[in-house]
Parts: structure tokens; sequence; C-alpha cells
């Protein structure tokens, strides 16, 4: 009756171009600490009353997923490969089968691998501490202290307490407008969606039974015919690409009535959306060099072997890695992701 | 007694760094053309009436100068080699000796190799035309007509005409203010210093006995001792190293009686100081690709192998040259210069 970590690694943050792309994306990189985001989750959940971490990731990552854990020292307790994206409902109903089959009793903690948390132990104090309702029949979620009125995160309204920290979930809010955000962060019952779930795998069986029964049918198949490839097990192509394609918060959170929420959790968390997030976290120095001619408020992320000159400029945030140059003004730091668009229209999947 | 070119191609032009480096300056790069500037300016004195050029250079160059001159077919009368760099009063010495051995009556015309010339007939015409000048006994500059009140360039006030579009020089004035520049080219009279200059080899050398002697010598004996290398003549190190460094306008032309121009000469010259002048001049496309994403007035010159993004950034001057990078404000174009002077004081000379 462990808590199994099961690692959500699929995505491809564009947001994160040049360096987060589909080749190597976001997570295997070393953003923020001298190790990379998928290795400092793996290692968070690394203590008393975690089991070894389920992977589960597009199958292009296999090679890399094999390396990050190799040189932390983790032996893994499944890699599962996707062949196909097929969003966080999928995921859920092959972890709880995965889990259920090897510990009836255990416990999902399904999570993404791209965020940084910069206080673990209280992040891990908030899992354990959520355990002991998950286990009395809750799929809990993480709800985060919003420190401002973000319009990029969906928000959790807390509802009746359930036992210290966990209460009842009133009601899961999209992303909200700028004006609507500020009413939420003025009330203290609202919290951000950290997109993490905590629950025992029967739980997530039988409410995916009841809510989705299709999607749990078609990737039970999938996880059943599942063969062994190097560095995992490909779920099974036909099966998989059948399942249909939603969010577990569609597919269940928003209907079941085993919904919780640990709140507020106060972990620094950071989802490392843009590279202004990453510019405020950063703890490693850039490897390559800069020469600064009167330029203000810049941020420079450049591979070892570029130097950059910047001469005059203010307020920009300039990428390099590789052939992929980035030149971004700050304040329009969410339109990296056209750049990804444009490239795609003109063919340059290379550099995507 | 025909019209030898001298080109100077010795200097580095550090305001196009990253392009310019002193292991490959900037007359040696297609800048604007789909020749290299040094190629274009021997190829504008290739016609009737110029015996082939003689390129004076620093002697790292001299594998450049033999490619560059191979590429497109033509055999210099000389390629002299400068041990270190003594400023173009030693170069005027040396040119004047070397002519005045292989055609006692031929001229020199004196020039440097980093220059763009929109209208070659214009220029060639106002050379043969200033040729008939010079011979009669004047060392002929060439003054270009102003279109802006430059404070980069020295200016040439023309006096009373001797024939045609030459009249003698009443001053040499030092690089202006603003104010100074603006009376300037309200005045016709006026012209900007293209530092060209044209005169019979034996005049060059008579007048320097009388004027600055010593330069004279020590560059003759720099000569006289010079020694096969491969690519060209190394003038002796010995000599040229003692030769006083000074211009050609201190040492001989803002004192001597012989002093002509030829003005206004309007043949869309242009010096290619900076990125700004390439941008307004440049006929051939960047190699490399570019993404814009809402960048508006943004100059982009990458090699062939860099992708730029440029997203929501404005009046931007960037320029990619392998591992070197240049993100410029438009605005402190002059100040690249500044970059080159910081890079050699940490010690980066392989970036210079």
């Amino acid at each position: 009756m462990a808590i199994h970590p099961v690692i959500m690694c699929g995505g491809a943050g564009t947001r994160l171009w040049p360096v987060s792309t589909q080749a190597h994306p976001k997570q295997f990189h070393r953003l923020v600490t001298d190790k990379t985001v998928f290795q400092d989750t793996v290692l968070r959940l690394g203590g008393d009353g975690f089991a070894p971490p389920v992977v589960i990731s597009n199958e292009r990552y296999a090679g890399l997923i094999g390396e990050q854990l190799a040189e932390i020292g983790v032996a893994p307790g499944a890699v599962l490969l996707e062949p196909v994206a097929r969003n966080t409902a999928a995921v859920a109903a092959v972890a709880a089968r995965h889990v259920a089959a090897i510990d009836p009793e255990g416990l999902c903690l399904l999570l993404p691998s791209d965020h940084f948390i910069g206080r673990p132990d209280v992040f891990v104090k908030a899992v354990l501490e959520a355990a002991s309702v998950a286990r009395s029949g809750f799929i809990t979620t993480f709800g985060i202290h919003p420190d401002r009125p973000d319009t990029g995160f969906g928000y959790i309204h807390r509802g009746e307490p359930i036992e210290g920290s966990v209460s009842r979930i009133a009601a899961f809010r999209e992303k909200p407008d700028l004006e609507t955000a500020e009413s939420y962060i003025a009330d203290p019952a609202f919290s951000w969606n950290a997109g993490i779930f905590l629950f025992p795998a029967t739980l997530m069986i039988s409410e995916l039974q009841a809510l989705a029964p299709d999607i749990l049918e078609t990737a039970t198949d999938a996880l059943n015919s599942a063969h062994e490839v190097e560095g995992g097990r490909l779920l099974d192509p036909a099966h998989f690409g059948t399942v249909r394609s939603t969010s577990i918060d569609y597919a269940v959170m928003e209907s079941t009535s085993h919904a919780a929420v640990y709140a507020p959790l106060d972990c620094q968390w950071n989802d490392i959306g843009t590279w202004t997030m990453i510019n405020e976290l950063r703890q490693n120095d850039d490897k390559g060099g800069t020469v600064n001619v009167d330029a203000t408020n810049c941020s420079v992320h450049s591979d070892a072997s570029h130097m950059v000159a910047l001469v005059g400029v203010e307020n920009l945030t300039v990428v390099i890695e590789g052939n992929r140059i980035l030149i971004a003004a700050k304040d329009h730091i969410q339109d990296i992701k056209n750049v990804v668009t444009a490239l795609r229209e003109s063919g340059r999947e290379d550099l995507l």
C-alpha cells in the first residue's frame, strides 16, 4: 500500500523553444538546477512511503528516460510508453491498472514531470498527509497557494473540510479572465490546480468504470497487450490509438463524488511555463558568454559554445540552443509558441 | 605612365563585428554584392588606363588576398605585406617607391579596399579625368558629395578651380560636430574626404622628401630589404617597424602646395562603416532563416546554419556569424566597437 509516483513526461513545452523541442522537451533539460526537471521530479519522491516511480511517456523519449534515470541511480518500477498521446484520462487508466496489478491497495500519485518545486519537503509532507485521506476513498488534488491573479491556470474552489488540510471540492474553475482571477486570489477558498492527483488505484478504476467505461476498457486492453521494447513497455498501438482523448479532469474529477483537494499548498511550486519564470528561478549560470554594452534588463540563456553581445537593448529574453536563436521582448514571452507554429507551417520540423 | 591602383587592405573594421574579425576583416566578406568588398574594389579598376593592382596589407592576410584574387582571375602587380601597421604615410611612401621603380612616370591611385561604390563607371571616369591634372603635378583627393551632415567623416573645403572638376584645396576639416556638419553640407564647396589619393609616384617621393624625410627613408629601406614570402613580399620588419606612424593627410596633404580635390564626386560611395549602412545597400539575401512574430524594423544577417526567431521586438540589428551573436539597438549601432574592446579586455582574442 505504498504511494506509487506515476510521472507523466510525454509533453513538449513549445513556450520554451528553442531549448524545448520535440526531440528533447523541457522536462529533460537542466533549466533551473544542476539536474533536469524530470530528474528533480523523480528524486523528490524517493523517500519513505514511496514505491519506485512509474514513468509514462511517449515512446520517442525512452532513451532519454533511461539515460536520465541511470544518471541519478534510480531504477524505475516501470517505464510505460505511449505510441501516441491520448491525454491524462488514458494515463490515469493505465496507471491505475498497472499499480492495482502489482499492489492492490497501492496509491497512485499522478503528476507532471515538468514542474519545479522549491520546497520539496513541504510537498512530500503534503502528499503523505493527503495519502491517509485518499486511502479512505478520495481522489485528492493539490491546490497551490496563488500569489498572483494568473489567468493561465485553472482554479479549485474548496468546499467542506475532510481532515487537516484536505477538503471536498466545491467546484473546478477554468482559466479565468483577469477580473475573475483577481476575485479568486482575494478569497482563501481558491487555489491553483496543479494537475497532481493522489488516489487508490482501485478507486480510480471504479470511478472510470462508472464515468468513462470506454476509456477504462481501451486503455486496459492497450496495457494488457503491451510488449517489451528497448527502454520500456510499449502500450499496444492498435488499442491505445482508440482510447478517447480527454483529460482526467473532464472524464472523472468534475463528476465524481470522491474529489478532494489539499490546499493551500505553499511549496514554491512553479510550472516553468515561460522563460520569464525560469529567469526568476534560475540557480545555474549561463554556460556561454555574454558581453553587455549599455543593455538593461535582459536575460540570456546560451549554450556553451556561443558568445552573445548585447548593445543598447532592453527588456529582451535571448535563448541560444545549437543552431536556434530566440530573441523575444519580455512582454511578448507568451508568443513564443507562435514561433513553433510558424516553423511547423514552413516545414522546418528539424527545428522543432 | 599608367594608373597603378594601390589597394590598402590591412585594417579590421571593428564596428562590423561579429562578421568582421581580425582573422577575416570586413573587406574580405561578401557584405553587399556577391563578391567581397576587396574583390569589387579590384574589379572596378581593371579597365583601360590601369596597371595591375598593387595590394598592400598586413602579412596575416596574404592567404585571403591570394585566394580572393584567384577567384576573380586577377594577377596582381605586387602584393606588399606589412609586418606591423604603420598608417597611411608609410603606405604612400612604399607605394610611390614601388611604382616609381617599375614605371617612373606612373601614377598611384592609393585607396582603401573596404568602400562600396554603387556607380563604378562614374568613379572611374572621375579618376581618369583627375589623372590628367595629377600628371601636371598634383596630389589629387576625391571629395564625395555629402548627402547628410555626417559627423564621422573629415571634410574638404575646395578652393580655386584648376581644370574641370578639379580644384585646389582651401582646407581640410576634421570630423565636425553636428552643427558644423550642417553648415558644411549647406555649402557646395564642402565634400567628404574619401581617403583616396591620385598622384605621380615621383611627386609623392619629392613631397615626402621635403615634408617627412624620415618616413620616406625608413619606408624605402623596408621596401629595398623586403623578401619573398608565401603570397607576396614582406617589407623588412626591422626597418618597417621604425617608420613613424602617421597619416598621409598629416604628413603631406595639409602642408603640400600640390594638393587638389576632384569634387563633387557623386558615385554612390559608402564606407560600409556600420551595419545600418549595409542594411541600406544590401543586394544579397540572408543565408540563414528568420521567423518573425510581431517584430518590426529589424535587420537580421545570419550565416547559413542558424535560424533566428524574433518575437515582439523592434529596431534591432542582429548578426550571427559562427559562434558569435550580436544583438544591437539600431540607434546604438556605433557602439559595437565597444564589444570588441570588452572582448579584448577579457582575453577573448579568439572571438575578435
